[in-house]
C-alpha cells in the first residue's frame, strides 16, 4: 500500500527512557531506577488530586464531559480570563498541533530558535511545513526578526522558558518584538515552564491576559505535566481571545482527555502551597548541580526551569556519560541528537541528587 | 489572523449530552439521571481495572512509557499477532484519523455507507477530504462497490456493526468485498462493537489475523470504550501487518494515552468473565426495547450492539422524545441531525430500562 509522501520525512519524538524499560533492560529494580529524563516533578502531586481520582474512579466507563466545564473555568480564573479563551489539549503539545494545523498548510513555514521543543519540528513536518532556525541555539530575538523579514513564516514559536536548554526570554522584549511582527503571523508562547521561570525572576512572567488582549496573534501555551506533577495525566491548555480559540476548537477531537486527567487537573490548580513548596525545593536543589558544574569546570546555561543542561568538554562525551548513568539506573537526557556534547538534568529531589552527583563526579574522573 | 481555509467547512462532533450539562440545566441530581446517549457500558468495567489504577495512582507525575509494550503485547495475544501488529490510539477514533492523514491529502476520497459513525467524515474534513456515502443508510457492499469504481477512493470504511444504526455484516460478505478491492486501497474495519456482535452471532465476527494476513490494505479497529467499560479513559487500538503499523506509527504523537489509562486497558484484558456478563445482560435486556417496538409498532434495525435505533412514525417527532426525555433526566441520541427520525438509546441495565420503557410508553400515548 502506498502511503501519502509527506510520512517519508517525518521525524519520531523520542522520549526519555522510561523506568519499566530501563528495569528490563539493565534488570535493575524499578525503585531503585532514578528517572531525571523528563522534567518530571520529583516531588508527585497534590493530595488533592489523589482524593478526586479515588472519588471519580467508579465512573470511567462513562466518557468525559466534553465541555470541560469546570476545567476551563478554572484555568479561566487563574488567568483572570474567561472560558472561552480557553482550549484543553491532551498535554500542550495537542494544542501545538492544533496551532500549526490551523495555520499551516503544505510547504508552509514556521520559525523557531535554533534548538527548542522537538514537537514543533515534528509536528510541522507531519503536513509537510518548512521550519527556519535561528543560527544561535538559545532565544535570540533579533535573528528571529531578521528571519521573520525574510521568510515570511506562518508561525513563529517562542518556548520561554525553552526546552532543552532552559533559557528564558525578558517580557518586555517580547513585547517589544511582538510589536514588529504583523498580526497575521501567529505567535505561539509555549509557558510549560513559566511557573518556574516566574518563581525565579518577575521579568521573565508573561502576563498572559495583557498580552492576549494587546495582540490578537498570540497564542499562550500551558501545562500540568510539570510543576503541576501530573506528566502521566496528559493534559495542557492553550489561551488567546475568543475567536481563536473558537478556531482551534475545530481541530479538537472529541473527548480529547480522560475523565480522570480533567478532575486531576482541576484540583492541581486548587493546591497553591504544593505547586509553590515545589518550585521553592526545585531551586535550591539546583544549586547543588550549578555548584557542580562550576567545581568541574562545566559550563550550563542560567536555568529557570527543573532542569540543568550540562555542556561537556571535548574529551568527555554526553553519549557515554548518559550511557554510564544508565547502566545504574540513573535516566538523563542525552542531547547529542541536537547536535550538542550536553546532558539535561531534571532536578530531582535532595534524596536522588545526593546519589546522583558523586555518580557524575566519579564518571567524570574517570572519563 | 486569518487562518487555514479548510477549518471553514469543519463540521464538529456532537457528543452524547453528559450528566453534568443535564444536571445543570434541569436542576436534577446527577445520582437520578439515567444516561443512553454514548454506548457506554452500564455495568461499569472490571474489578481489576479499579485495583490496577489504585496501585498505579502514585506515579501519575511520572510521563507513561510510551514504548506501550505490555499494553501492546496483551493487545497481540488476544488475536494472536505479535506486538508489531499494534498502534494505541487515544480512543480508536485516533486510529481512524491517523488511517486518514497516512492515506489522503487535499481532496482524496473515503467512502462510507450512508449512515456511519461521524468521525470518518470529520476528521477526513479536517484536511479536506471528500466524502463519498452509498444511497442506502445501512452497509450495502453492491453499492459501496459501484462506488469504489467509479470514486476510487483512498480509504473506504466498513464499521461493523454499524454505529449508529446497529446492523452488522456477514464477514464472508466483507472477505468477498475485499477481494473486488485493490490492494492499494485502504479497508478500515472499525470493530467498536464486535465483541457484542460476535456474541450474537458468529457469522458476524472478523477473524482479525486471518484478514490482516491475507489483506494487506486491511486496518482493524478496536477500542475499550464499549465492552470493555472503559469510554472515560480514553483508549483504542489499529491492528494490521508490519509495514502499515509502521507507518502509523509516524503520525501517532508521544505519550498518547495517559499512564492510568494503559494500566486499565492492560487489566480490563484479563477479566473475560466481566465482558462476558455484561455481554450477555445487554442481549437479555434488549429484547425488552424490542418487544417495546413491537407493541408500538416502532421500527427498529436488528442490533449487534449495545443499543438500538428505533425509527418514529412521521407523527411523531424524534426531537420531541428525546427532549422529553431529557426534561425528566433520561439522556438518549435523537438523530435528526443525521436526517432521521429515530433516537438511539443505549441498552442500560434492568433497573435503568425498567425506568425508561414506561417513560417511553407514556410518552407515546402522549405524543
Amino acid at each position: 500500500m502506498i502511503f501519502n509522501e509527506l510520512l517519508d520525512s517525518i521525524k519520531t519524538y523520542e522520549p526519555g527512557k522510561p523506568i519499566e524499560l530501563v528495569s528490563r533492560e539493565f534488570g535493575i529494580e524499578q525503585k531503585n531506577i532514578i528517572k531525571l529524563a523528563s522534567n518530571e516533578n520529583p516531588y508527585g502531586f497534590s493530595k488533592l488530586v489523589e482524593e478526586t481520582i479515588l472519588e471519580s474512579l467508579k465512573d470511567i466507563n462513562i466518557y468525559p464531559d466534553d465541555s470541560m466545564y469546570e476545567l476551563k473555568d478554572a484555568i479561566a480564573n487563574k488567568f483572570n480570563l474567561k472560558s472561552e479563551n480557553i482550549i484543553i489539549g491532551a498535554g500542550s503539545d495537542q494544542v501545538i498541533d492544533f496551532c500549526i494545523r490551523s495555520k499551516c498548510t503544505q510547504n508552509s513555514t514556521i520559525l523557531t530558535s535554533g534548538i527548542t521543543f522537538a514537537m514543533y519540528e515534528i509536528y510541522a513536518k507531519n503536513i509537510g511545513v518548512n521550519v527556519v532556525k535561528t543560527k544561535e541555539i538559545t532565544h535570540n530575538l533579533s535573528q528571529m526578526l531578521e528571519l521573520y523579514k525574510t521568510n515570511k513564516p506562518n508561525i513563529i514559536f517562542l518556548c520561554t522558558p525553552n526546552n532543552p536548554l532552559g533559557e528564558s526570554l525578558d517580557s518586555g522584549d517580547i513585547y517589544s518584538f511582538l510589536k514588529q511582527i504583523d498580526n497575521n503571523t501567529m505567535v505561539v508562547i509555549d509557558g510549560a515552564y513559566q511557573e518556574y521561570a516566574k518563581y525565579k525572576d518577575i521579568k521573565k512572567s508573561i502576563d498572559v491576559k495583557k498580552i492576549i488582549s494587546e495582540f490578537e496573534n498570540v497564542i499562550y501555551i500551558g501545562t500540568f505535566s510539570k510543576a503541576y506533577g501530573l506528566g502521566g495525566m496528559r493534559c495542557g491548555y492553550g489561551i488567546s481571545n475568543n475567536k481563536n480559540i473558537k478556531t482551534l476548537h475545530k481541530l479538537r477531537p472529541p473527548f480529547n482527555i480522560t475523565s480522570l486527567s480533567a478532575k486531576a487537573a482541576l484540583s492541581a490548580l486548587k493546591d497553591d502551597e504544593f505547586i509553590h513548596k515545589s518550585i521553592e525545593n526545585n531551586f535550591k536543589e539546583m544549586k547543588i548541580f550549578e555548584n557542580f558544574a562550576k567545581n568541574y569546570d562545566i559550563v550550563y546555561i542560567d536555568s529557570y526551569t527543573n532542569f540543568i543542561t550540562l555542556f561537556f568538554k571535548e574529551n568527555q562525551s554526553s553519549s557515554v556519560v548518559a550511557r554510564e548513568l544508565l547502566k545504574i539506573g540513573i535516566i538523563v537526557r542525552d542531547l547529542s541528537s541536537y547536535g550538542l556534547n550536553a546532558i539535561r538534568v531534571t532536578i530531582g529531589t535532595n534524596e536522588q541528587n545526593s546519589i546522583v552527583i558523586p555518580c557524575l563526579e566519579q564518571l567524570l574522573k574517570e572519563l
